[in-house]
Parts: structure tokens; sequence; C-alpha cells
């Protein structure tokens, strides 16, 4: 069935990016239209198909084949032209305003990315310094990095896919971090990226705070199944998933996860095996929360982080279950001390230099059959190098799971194949296993067939 | 039990009414504290408990007997100090900052109110325009006046007593009119006067809109059953009900009824009683709304119109069921004749000052055994004299249920009695009834006893 | 020869009054236009001559006898028309914004004085304390009072005819004062009320401060000999001079006087008289000063006030020749002890409540042949007494010199005749022929003829 | 003797570049500072300077030798550190603010420069349209170019050395442009660069024009010798001369040319040379403007373009003579014609891409005893080669005057010898000469020793 769709021009709104130079418009566009604009283009629509739930791309993709994007240099400034749009990134025929911004926000980052980095050099060995600079000057073009601003971005990390438990969980969270004049940095798509930002933004209002952030980090290969949520009011696209991951830890001066699946394992365990290998001190307080119902989940989590890791990563988190007024107000008490500890060693508030993030969380991992395949998944090795092949299994489910890309590999040569030891594949196999029995893993409505297989050496 | 209690001092927030003159302090402090002092604690104590869900006031003032308010100056401006204030308006010991401000709006109101006004001198026969130049005075000097602005008011009645289906509905329609970048006016309380509110920040925020106006109009009578909820973010205490309703008819630039009981049907029968009167076309939209379970109550309302101020009353509004998206198009499209309305007749668009309001709508009514009893209810008058008689009717058991002053009077010599000729008295036993079984009179949780008896002369 | 005239409407600026009641259009407008049109419509010419150094009205309004000005209310605010307006107040056909700013400050004051003082009533003797009630409420209804503010405001007061060498000596004292961020508040004519800001505009460029206060105030008797400078930002019209000189010791604090003529003495006079009678100790400092070749001015008056008023007076003030510089520098320090001394007696910082002003100063007084021969000018009673009997001298003198209606009284009944014992009257002849002399009475250009007779009794 | 001298940490204003990368910092700091930062401490002490009419560098450097400048890092923001500054950049030990604000805009751009532009690669043959991409990102990043904009910005050159009433003739024209909202742009030294923009800033005052622009485009090489006037409140570092030019012309909708030396020369004959190798027709109008007195200098500068360039190129420009208000009023309307040009062709308001810039003027050009000696200064050639050859040799006697590196070479060899055909020659001779003799090579107060010779072939 064909979806309502609309043509439409926009205007750059102020405050985006509004001026173009001539370059800038040809990469994007000229009748070949290269692989920069079937970026661009894929990202613009996921943003005009923003709140939707479905994180299943092909039925997107082919809902709205026709959907067409062009920029037009117009003599007050940028012009955005759209075809066969989703209808609903309108209201009466006009594009909603928050639509708008974003798909600027999307057009200023694929600029970026197209004409100002080269991914190739980047991906060199030892350049771990530059991929920093790279992820700082991404970040400040999108005007992300605020001077003169105590800490205040609390980082929430958690499923697209939870129940309304969770979710109604999430909001409460977020409520009372907003209270508390927190803004929100989420992964921008539905469930625990959504919840706290709604939370948030019911508090922003009755405390009166007029500019409050609700940032979005998100990269080109996730976004179409993940759709940004409509509050989000910064939204960034990052050149991929590991630089993704740093512009979180860099921003964040509080982490706080939820439940969820193998995306949030990925990201759990890039945090702690980043910050076993620091040597500056813990850069900021993270707590994993949960309702009472999804006590277990934490629990299950936690006991896996104990027996592969070992109890020194334990140490880098708490656990509260069932209290987001206690949660805000830890957090609150705790920003006094991540602001002593980034003056004591000369840190900036707006983005924290002096984590070291060992090269191996850097390095793109690009999940293949022969990638996943050669994972070194054995428990003698130090736990941050553990970590760090882990992480990438995880990213590689995900891929199989949501991305276009890994579905594709999937669909072609079938499941990934894990191996390595056997007690840390039967404890992998046990965490994945609870992941789809708690439907984790797809959004609901679709029964799910894992695009892995753990084997033991 | 006593409730949890704070002392806290406010400095005036920016953009507030933040100097006073010594003449204006002294007219609300003083040892021997007067009648307005008592009106100012009562208003201040009300919005310190915003978003609380309880219209039983006699409760509440027991609960924050020792509440206390202070006009402090300072070099710098006003500066309020509160003694046992409800905790619920704090966070981690700092009051909230939407609390602050409509702490300052009260204040404001209330000094001019006391200053500026003189209610008894206005209450004198034949001071028609003169009232109307003090609800324009006083919504001036509450800034709710702006100029430049095309008309996007729309004012929401309803019952702040309403099941979630129609909270949600209520919730609904403020999100699809906030979609269009309409404005929202209440009558400030919980309910119907906090859904339209609430749906519309959502859209608002969408839209990235950044200063929307969410206004409350309330008077010292009923703010403390009806407080504040915490989205309004221009509070303006009128002086009395019959200039609160003034205020609405000449600020907005559309209407919606939702369901509601006896206060809402004052507003009805107010609003077609006063546009039955007026001379100059029909100032604005008035639709009547109700989620499908609840369609039967505008059926009733309607039969009771018909039946009473008849067929050219009926012309006055539209009932539009179970389809907000449909109401908001529909008000948007009505703008334009609201504009060129104004415009033909060179009439303002932030005060309808060429709306005719008969005396006998502006005149106060104060509700008691004596002046209910005399209430002219017959069918042989004019239909808007017939609709001034029931509005006062309505007034009464508002002020027998909820006010204060009402409640004592009920308590200390029973239920109002109310006389009129057969016909009528039958239609209006059964609209009221119908108020009572649908438990429209009060808060859930309490058993209504009727504070009026209808009697057929 | 006729001027060059323009019609032209004007839209109310942003910030302005934009928002009129009926009775407030009435009060200006109407068939048979009344006193308070004349003194608005004088007014506003005033403001359309703006920046024009001539201070003979009867001229003006020979030349612009056809200027007329309404109001018209517009669907999205005021809107006022002029007919015959002078040309200067355009360009290429467009009214300067400055122009449309103060002509709206005047609309906003007019109506202010016309609808809510009555000056009769306020004249009645005992009334001191609502006098200041009703300065502080003029002031604050045309936002002068501003809360969060720390002391930075500058009263200069000086001649409106002086020498180029005094003139760009007024500048650069201003520009030294702006440079350390004081706001500046004159009389709002030419000269020494002109040049301070003109140079502290110069230095807030530099300093880049967005938002500089040049304060003007004037008032309806003297605007239109004194036509607003076009750098006044905040004009501000009181009712009469009694409470423009009021307004400038509450407002103020700090205050330089340059050379001037009658009105300059009439505000020294003016200012010690109340300072010697006030408690509170000295609210603000106060400087004399001039370029070296004008050092003469201030040792006469130094040397009257000391033979009259006696050395208690002359401690009041420092006298500063030639340093504009060390002027600023004392200045910005003396603001230290004026917070101080405002917070130990717990005064406001924008209005300077208690300061007390002894009544005989707050009385209106009219120059008239009668009022003027009946002053009391002997030596023996207190200073702070004589100093108000000369005030008025000078003020009569004042009036005699450029207010239209002083002009009118000396051509019907020839020069106004001061009478007081001998001593004292040879000092005031002495000072006065020195005025004359220096050609300090009238703009240059034309010869003085005295509007007054020294008479000894 | 030493000059007085302040050290100081100025943390980043809001609004500037802020917040620094690790790399950023490090490629102006280090041990061994290396060029970037000579050439940065150079730009530093020059705004530092701000408003001083000294053009003797060598002078100033000595005076100034101990003058360092340093980033500091902190948590909130950048900071520098300067020490033995200039002490009139500041006023009771604090920096001026627009001292401070141009100081972090060199910063911006003296980094930008270091990080982002490959000059010498940008240098190869072939690039002009990378030299284009250039000059749009330097302006861009400078937050120059504004979307949703009419064309206003007028701008001005003309000589740093000029009397006082060409000067005072500057101002009225500045101040004629200023009432009709224009803004100004100019090469950001004294004379003919900041007398415009005084006179634009008192018209912006009376038009209320609240973020007026005056823009200064400068160069690391003529920064010392022309500090930026203190009124610039958008300071911009081009990377040379070449891109200076282009930026000019890039930027401006209209141009005026107040009479000046070699600099106005060399400008004069870029912008012909320009516009008669253009092809979409002229961009903006171009006016020549001096006061009565000065009527001269055009003359001779219209006859020498008449004689070497032909009539093409005198129809490029109008003169208007001692008439600033018919110069403001003809450029107001000529706005329509830009407009709608700029429309006609798709070109952007706020660069005009369009004009086609051949690169024999977009070519560094560096003059050496060498370079200057091979210059082509012959007549049979193409206007706009000959054009281009001239402007050149302007170049490098201003070089020879009032830069640097140009005066070293002078120093170690001599004047640069200027070799041609005869006729072209003594053209060239006689107007060179008369520049010496109306003192408009140097800042007044030295005497002219030529650093050329002109020699017929």
């Amino acid at each position: 069935m064909p979806s309502e769709v609309i043509d439409y021009s926009v205007l750059s709104p102020v405050g985006s990016v509004d001026v173009l130079s001539m370059n800038e418009v040809n990469t994007l566009s000229g009748l070949n239209k290269g692989k920069m604009y079937e970026i661009f283009r894929r990202c613009a629509l996921a943003v005009m198909n923003s709140g939707i739930d479905n994180d299943d791309i092909e039925q997107l993709e082919n809902q709205y084949r026709d959907f067409d994007i062009n920029i037009v240099p117009q003599a007050r400034g940028a012009c955005l032209e759209v075809q066969n749009a989703p209808a609903r990134a309108f209201v009466d025929g006009k594009m909603i305003q928050g639509v708008k911004e974003n798909l600027y926000s999307v057009l200023r980052d694929i600029i970026y990315l197209s004409t100002q980095l080269d991914l190739d050099e980047l991906g060199q060995e030892g350049n771990g310094a530059q991929i920093t600079e790279a992820v700082f000057h991404t970040l400040r073009q999108a005007n992300a990095l605020k001077a003169r601003m105590d800490p205040n971005i609390i980082v929430c990390w958690g499923g697209h896919s939870i129940g309304s438990v969770e979710y109604d969980y999430t909001k409460e969270v977020g409520y009372q971090l907003g209270l508390r004049g927190f803004d929100i940095c989420t992964g921008c798509g539905p469930g625990a990226m959504k919840g706290p930002m709604k939370g948030a933004n019911v508090a922003h209002v009755k405390q009166r705070i007029r500019t409050p952030r609700y940032i979005g980090l998100t990269e080109p290969g996730i976004i179409a199944a993940e759709s940004p949520n409509p509050i989000v009011n910064e939204l960034i696209i990052m050149p991929d998933i590991e630089k993704r991951l740093e512009a979180f830890i860099r921003l964040g001066h509080g982490i706080v996860v939820f439940p969820g699946g193998a995306g949030t394992a990925e990201e759990i365990l890039y945090l702690l095996g980043v910050l076993m290998g620091s040597d500056h001190g813990q850069a900021f307080p993270v707590y994993f929360t949960a309702p009472k119902e999804s006590a277990d989940y934490f629990i299950e989590i936690d006991e896996f982080i104990g027996s592969t890791l070992g109890p020194e990563a334990q140490k880098l988190y708490e656990i509260i279950i069932a209290d987001p007024e206690q949660l805000a107000i830890t957090l609150n008490e705790r920003m006094t001390e991540v602001k002593e500890h980034r003056k004591s060693i000369q840190d900036a508030f707006y983005f924290n230099w002096l984590l070291k993030i060992n090269e191996v969380f850097q390095e793109p991992f690009v999940p293949t059959h022969k990638t996943m395949s050669e994972l070194d998944l054995h428990m003698d090795q130090p736990p941050y190098q553990l970590a760090s092949q882990l992480r990438r299994a995880m990213s590689g489910i995900v891929a199989g799971n949501v991305k276009e890309q890994g579905i594709a590999e999937i669909h072609k040569h079938g499941p990934f194949k894990l191996h390595g030891d056997k007690v840390l594949m039967q404890k992998l196999d046990k965490l994945l296993k609870s992941f789809v029995r708690q439907k984790r893993m797809k959004l609901p409505g679709s029964k799910y067939v894992p695009c892995y297989e753990v084997i033991t050496d």
C-alpha cells in the first residue's frame, strides 16, 4: 500500500547551517548522485519518519522508494526540496518545525562528513588522537560544545524495544533529572532513548528552562532503524558507531543505563572497557537502573560482567532499582565531584579530553561473517581487551538485527558464527537468550530469528 | 497529619513585577494583616499546591494553617518570604521556577486589585463600560494583551473533575491545537483546564514554539479549589467571577467546551446569553466537543438549551464528537474569519472591545440563600435574560460545592433553594441530576451531597 | 517661510505602550481636543524636532502651526498619525526609529498623567509621601526602575546653552563615564544634556554595551524649549518641574554638574536644599566639574553658596577642574559606598526611597509676578529654607526665559520683581549678571533681555 | 621610553570561538613557538593598539618587544593570557570589551588559517575555484555570511592617512548611509577606514539599529600598520592581500571609494580589472566620492584610468563630489537593482559567487625587487591584464611603505625599480607624485622617502 506523501520546499531555519559553498552543494547533488547523497537521503528519510516505532528498514525503504531530497540554493540562504516525503512530517501540508530543524542538522553533518573528514585516513593505525579530534570537530560544528556551562548532561542508554512499564520508568527518571536542570543525551530513537527526554521535558516546562537540550547522537547505519524521536532538538549524525560511542562519553557528565538488548550491552561493554583502561580516575558516575519488575535484567548483566570482566569492572557502576528520585538526587550531588575532578586535572567541562580511550575501542569494526568469526573470545586476556571483543560481538548482532548492511549479509550467508572458549561462550549464550526471551532484540510484533550462532571451540 | 513544609525566600524572577512602591508593600503587610493580605495568602497557597487534585479547601486550609507569606524589599528588587509552605512546591529544597513565577503573578494582581480598583464603585449600576476598562487594565498590567499578534488564543472550558477518557481527549484536542500554533487559555485548574495545555505543550515542543502561552484565568474565590496546574505560564487573578468570565471572552479567538459540571454550565449560559445580546455578529467560533463515550453529555446540554433558550441559542455553537484533528483544522480555518471580522469592525485582535456585554452579565452576583431564592427562574422572559438567571443559579451551585464562602453558607443554613416555574425547574433538575450521576460535581473520592434544592412554585 | 512637513502613520514600536484602552484613546482625541491633547501635541512636536538647537518656542510654534497628531487604534495595536510634521524627523520619507520610540514614550506618559494622576489632589498640603509615590509610579510605568542592577546611573546637569569648549568637555566626561559602564541621565535637551550622552555612547560602543541607557527626564513646560536630543533612548515626561527634580535624585547614583545658567543654578539649589534637610547620610556623591577655561564659573557658584547657604552646604560637593578621567575613576570608586549605604539602610538601588525631601521642595511652584514678588529672600532663615526660596527664584527666571507661559507673563506685565534683603540681593544680582555675561541665559544668536529685576528692600 | 604595559587573562567572550581542540591549542603554543604563533602575536598586538594612529611598525614592535600572548585552556572554555600588553587596551586595569572580542576574532581566524587552509596548495595554478571556496569558508567560519538578509553592506575604501576635511567627509557619508540602515565594511584601520564607521554608528543609534555591523577585513601583513579601529565589531583576518580583496567584492553590495594613496589605487585597479573581466553584468554600484576640496584627486585618478584602461573602465563607476546625502539616497535606490540582479542570475545575497575573478587577480603577489622589476608595465595588453600589473605595482609600494617585510627589503636593497614603456611610466609617475605631494603615502609627522623608482625602458 503506497503511503501518503507530500512535496515541499524548506528554507533553512534560523540557527541552522544556512549558507553553503558551491562545493558543498555539489557534493550532495549532481546528475549522478553518489554515495554521500545516498547517506544523506537515508538520514533525511529517517528524520521525516520521526517518532515512528518501526525498526524494519526494508519495509520503510519500500514504502518511500520515491522519496527524493535536493538542495536548491536561494538568494537568502539554503533551501531543501523534498519529493514524496512521508506525510507524517507535516501538519495541514506544512512541515513540522522540529522536523525542519533536524533535517538541516542532517544536512550540516553529512556535508561536514563529506568535505572535512577522510574516514579512510582516520582509520589508519596510530590515529587515535586524530579520531578524538574528529569527534571534537564534528560536535563543535554541530554547536554541541558549550563553553561557560557547568556539567549537566546525562547520557541515557537503553533498549529501543522496551515494554510500557520500563518506558514509564525511563520517563519518570527523565522527569526527576529534568526537575534538577539536567539535559538529556541519548541515541535518539524510540524506547529508552525517548522516555527520558519526554519526562525531562515536562520537568523543564515546570522549571521554565527555556533552552533545554535533548541531544540525539546517531550514525548513518542506525538512524533508519531508530528514527529520531520528535523531542530531539540537537540531532547529530556521527560518522560511525565507534565515533558515536566516543561522542557519548566525551560529552556526558553522568551515564544512566536502562534495560535494553544487544545495543545496550554493546554500550555497557564499551564503557567498562574504556574506563578500565583509563588512568585519570573515573570521569563521571555510571548508574544502571530499572523498575522493580525488571530488576532481574541488571542482576543478569551484573553477573555476566562479574564473571567475565571481573570485580574491578563491577566497581565502575552502581545499580539503583525503582527509585528515580534518589537516582536524580545522587547524580546531582555527584556533579560537584565531576566539576572538581575536571578542574583538578585541567580538563574541559564540555569535552572530556583526558579520558583515555584505548585505540582498540576507536578502530571501526565492520561486522561481516569473517570479522565476526575472527573475534578473540577467550578468557585469558586483559579484561579491557576482552571487553573490546565482546562489544564487537554485540555490535555485529545489532547490525544483523536492524542495520541495512548487516541484514543483507545475514540474508546472504546465514547467521554470524561466534567462536570462543566454552566457559565464555556459555555465559554469552545465556545472556543473549535472556535478551531474546525478554523480547529486547526487535520491536514487538515480529518473531525474532537470531542472526548469530554461538559456537564453542 | 501535619504535611511536610518548608521556609524559603524567593527573589523576584526576571519579567515579573519586581519593583514595588512603599505603599504597595504596606498594603499587603503590617502588624494587623487585613483582608487583602488574606486573599493574597490564599492565592499564594493555591499556587504552591499547584498540580494537586483536591478541591476540598477546608482540608487544605487545615493542613497548611501555619503557612505565611511576606514581602521583604531588598536593594535589588522584591523578595517574598514563605513560612511553612507546602513541600511539593520545591525540589531538593529549592522552589520550582514555575511556582516562583506564578507566585509573583499573584503578587502583581493582588497589588493591582488592592491599589488600583475600587470594586464597590465599579459595582454601581450603569458602570458597564468602566467594568470593561477594569478587565482591560487587569489584563494589560498582567502583560496578557499582545499587540502585533494574529488571533490564536483558544479558550478551553470544561470540568475540573473528569474521568481519564475525557481527560485524554482534552489532551488530544490540545495536541492538535498546539500543532497548529494555537495558544491555550483555561480556568487554570485540573481536569479539562489542564489537559489541553499538556497536549498543546507536546505539540509546541515539536513545533519549536519557544514562547507558548498557557494562560490561566482565575479569581480569589475559586483558586483554592482549583489550584493552578503547573503548566500555566501566565497566571492571572481576576477580581471576581464575572470579570473572569468577561476576560475569557475578551481575550479568546475561539472557544472549545469540554464536558464539565455546574461551572461549565455556568460558562455556557454566560456565553450564550452574552452572544444573544450582542449586535456585531459572532466574534469567535464556539465548539462543544467530547469523546464518543461522553457524547450524551452534550446531547443533554443541547436539549436543555434548545428547550429553554431556544433554537437561536443553538445556532451559536457546533458540536463535534470524537474528532480532535477535524476540530483543530476547522478552528484554524475560522481564524481567517475572526481576523476579517475584527478588521471590518475596526476592533483589536488582542481585546474584543466591540462584543457588547449586557450589564446583567457584568454585575457581581454573590450567592446567598437570599439571592439564590430570589432568582427569576421563569420561561416568560427574553432568552438572554433567562440565561443570566440560570447562569447565576449555576454560579451559586459552584460556590456551594467548592468555594469557601459558599460552603460556609451551606453549613450554616442548609442547601440553597431555587424557585421557578414548573417546566423550567424540571429541566434544570434533570440537568443537575445528570451532573451528579456523572460525578461531575466534585473530584472523585468523596460522596456528593447536593448544596441546592429545586423547588417548583 | 513655511518649513518642509510630512504626513505619516506610525505603528507602535516593539516595547512601547502598544495596547490602549478605549478610555485612554478618548482622553487624547475627540472633536473638542482638550488641555491634555494640547500638552500631548506640544511634547510630540518637541520630539519631532529632536536635536534642533532652538529654544525660541514661539517661533517653533509658528513654524509648525498646522502640526497635528492623532491616535488611530488598529487591529494589531496602537497607531499614531501625524500631519504637517517636521521633515527633520524623517529620512527619505520614513520616520527615524528613535523619534518613533520617543513619540510613543510621550504617548505613554501623557496618558498616564491624564488618567492616573490627580495633580490638584497631589498638590494639597501634607501629601509629600503621595507625591513620592507618584514619582515612583511615573518612573515604573516608564520601565525606568530596573531590579537586579547595581548602582550605575550618573545624573548630569548643566546648561543647554554652552560654548564648544564646555560642550567638548561634557563629551569627554561622558566618554570616561561610559568606559566604566555608567549610564547617563540628563534633562534631555541640547548642550550639557547632550554632550555626556554622546561621549558615553562612543565608549559604550567600544565596551560593547548592548543596552546602554540614555535617560532623558523632562516635563511639558520645558520640553519645547529643550527638545530631546536624538540619543535619548528612555524619554520620560514627568508631570511638572518639581517631580522632574525629584525623579533625578531618586534615580541617580551620582550627580555631575557642568556649567549652566539659571536652570542649572535651580538644580544645584534644589539639590543642596534637599541634602541639608535629609537625615540618612549623603545618598550619592556630587561633583561640579568644568574645563580649565570655565573654572571661574564654579568659583563664583561656590562663593555664592558659601556666603548664603554656608560651609555645611559646601561640604556636600566636590569641585574637579579639567580632569574627566579622574572624575570617572572617583565616581566608580564611590559606587561601592553608594551600594553599601543603600544596603545598610535597606533602601533600593533603583529608587532612593529613604532620601527625605522636605515638602517645601515638592510643592509645585507656579512663577507669576505675584508669586515671584512674594518669595522670602532673606538671610535670617534656615539654610535649607533659603535654598528653597532661591531655587524658586531661579525656576521663575527659567520660565521667563524659555517657557511658553512664563514668556507670555513677561510680555504682558514686564520683568518679574525679586525683593529681598540687600546683602542677599546683591549676591544674587552678581550671580545672575555673570550668567548673562557668559551668555548662559539663552542659546547664542539672540540678544538676552532679562526677564527679572532684582530689588533691594 | 618603555610604554605602560599590563598583564591580563581574558576569558572568551560569549559568541566568540570559545571551545578549542587540543590540536588547535598546540598550533599556537609550545616551547618553540613557530611561524603561526608569530603571526598570531603580531595581529593580537595590533588589536591591542586599536585606535592608535601610527603606521610605523618598527617603532611599535620595539615599544612592545616583550609583549606575549598564550592560550590557557580552562574548564569552562578558552582563556588568553597576555603579558606586557599595551595599557591603552584597558580601562582601570580591565580590558576593553571590544578589544577582547577582536582578540578572539584574531584567535579564531589564525587557528582557521593554520589548521584548515593550505596556502601553498591553494597557490598552485588553476586553483581559482578553490581560492574562492577558501574565501567563502574563511568568511563563514567568522560568521560574516548572513542568510535571510537583504543586500546592505557598503564597502568603503580610502586612505589611512587623510586630512581632517576628508575625514569629516567620510564620517558624513557614513552617517547618511547609517541613516538608511546600511552596514559598513572597510579595511579596518584609521582614516577613511574609520570615518564611515564612526558616522554610521551615530546614525545607527538614532535609528535604534541594535546589531549594526562594522566589518573590518585585514590580513597579517597590513594589520600592524593599520591597527583595527575600535568600532570594528566584526574583525576578520584574511590569509593574504589577494583574498582580502576578493572578500571585499564577494561581501559588498555597493562600493564607495574615498581619496587615498597607493593602497586605494591598488583597490581601484583590482576592482576595475575584475569587473572588466566579468561576464554577468555589474554586480554592485561603485562610487568615487570626495569633499569639494579634494575633487582634484578623483579628476587625476579618472584621467589616469581613462588614459590607461580606457573609457570602458570609466563606465564602471560614478564620481559624486560633496554630496553625502545624494550618494546615500542613490546607493539605497541601487540596492533594488542589486537584489534583482542576484535573483535573476540565482546568486546569493551574502556572497557574490557569480562574479568571475580572473586568476591573475587571485594569485598571491609577493613584492620583491625581482617580482617588482618583472612587472609587465606596457600599454599593448588587454586592459584587465594591464590593471592586474598596475595593481601589483601599487601593492608593492604599499608593502614598501608600511608592511614589515617590504620595509625590510627596501632597507636592504634600496627602492623597488619599476620598468615599463615611456608613456605609461610617465602617467604612473605623475600619479604617484601627486600622492606624495598630497601626503597620502604615510601618516603625517614623518617625511616620506619613496620606496620605488619609476624607470622608462
